[in-house]
């Protein structure tokens, strides 16, 4: 295995700039310790034949590492978690349920938490907007709050360890991060400050930024 | 570990039968030889704290093996893969090839198709659908393009071997079943007939709907 490479933009607008996924796998590998590299693309690169070999949908981020080149910020977070230490408990049961919240934060409410920008950004022009947002919205919470119920009191969605789940539920509910959705769920804007403020989110968000900053001043 | 149980409903209105993602489940265990057992449950207990202890959004199937308890079909087939053979290759880089799938169809496609069931059904009746339901369908050719390409010619996703990416994705697409857009890709109608066709889908899917039958008649 060779020091994993990951793409990811060399230049998002301004209202992309803190949510491309290439954040998840950085998050990830810092919370595991591993040294990795990253190769910045372009729009039409993205969309070019030689891209869309491994991201069949044009985006970001891809992951190699001489052994596997895969997309899916999922799977390249599960790729990593398992590749070290930290993410994915040694204990079976244990094991398959942070993979359960990772999906569960990926196809229970990333779809949910993205409306919100279709609504607001990508159609935020169409006429039919502004009459579905409230449904989208009510949807949303009624996600969040059975989110909220199973978190409960506790630290992180399985207890007391933060897993690859985790990471993906935060990064997921950070989606939120320009409205006041989450403020009407204590413990959930709670559980994502909790995520949000660990060194290796810091730290992979601070790289991810200093992208674009790079880039503005280049 | 004891037989797998999985739980799912006792009835569903007609347009939900051959839908529920028991169908996932039930799929995996019949490619991989393996037994299980079904939980037949009701709305109302679907929605208590009972049930949402082990499944927080009130849904189905869960899984319970006597080892792990855990909801979400996608985690639920990667147990059932794993727990057996025929589902998941050996081989690292293709094991998590076939994870990257799974997980692809559950975050890149599922959430397009399932927009059509918005505007289709579940918000049939609103203001805005009629609107939007063309956006609607030209985001998910969008994603049916692309995945079209990436299958190209290949029987499955990887290649020559089914895995448990396929049965996902073959699920997700199955999803449009009742609608003519598979039509517009003929390597990905074909896909999802050669996915249906396997002795394994065929079974679980008659058990599958052998549960309503039984229940329309009782």
């Amino acid at each position: 295995m060779t020091t994993p490479t990951i793409t990811t933009f060399a230049w998002v607008p301004e209202f992309a700039q803190g949510f491309v996924r290439d954040i998840r796998a950085r998050w990830a590998f810092e919370e595991t310790g591993q040294a990795y590299q990253v190769d910045l693309i372009d729009g039409p690169y993205a969309k070019s034949p030689q891209h869309r070999r491994f991201q069949p949908f044009g985006q970001v981020p891809t992951y190699s590492d001489g052994e596997v080149e895969i997309f899916e910020s999922g799977a390249i977070a599960l790729r990593i978690a398992e590749q070290g230490k930290g993410l994915l408990s040694d204990d079976p049961a244990a094991r398959i349920r942070a993979i359960q919240w990772l999906i569960a934060a990926l196809n229970s409410v990333e779809p949910w938490v993205m409306q919100v920008a279709v609504v607001d950004l990508f159609e935020a022009d169409k006429p039919w907007s502004a009459a579905r947002r409230p449904k989208v919205i009510e949807d949303l919470r009624g996600r969040l709050n059975d989110l909220g119920a199973a978190l409960g009191d506790r630290n992180w969605l399985d207890g007391d360890e933060f897993t690859v789940g985790d990471l993906m539920m935060v990064s997921v509910l950070g989606g939120l991060r320009n409205t006041d959705i989450l403020a009407g769920y204590p413990n959930l804007a709670a559980y994502v400050a909790r995520g949000e403020d660990r060194p290796a989110h810091r730290k992979a968000m601070a790289d991810h930024l200093a992208v674009y900053r790079e880039a503005a001043t280049a």
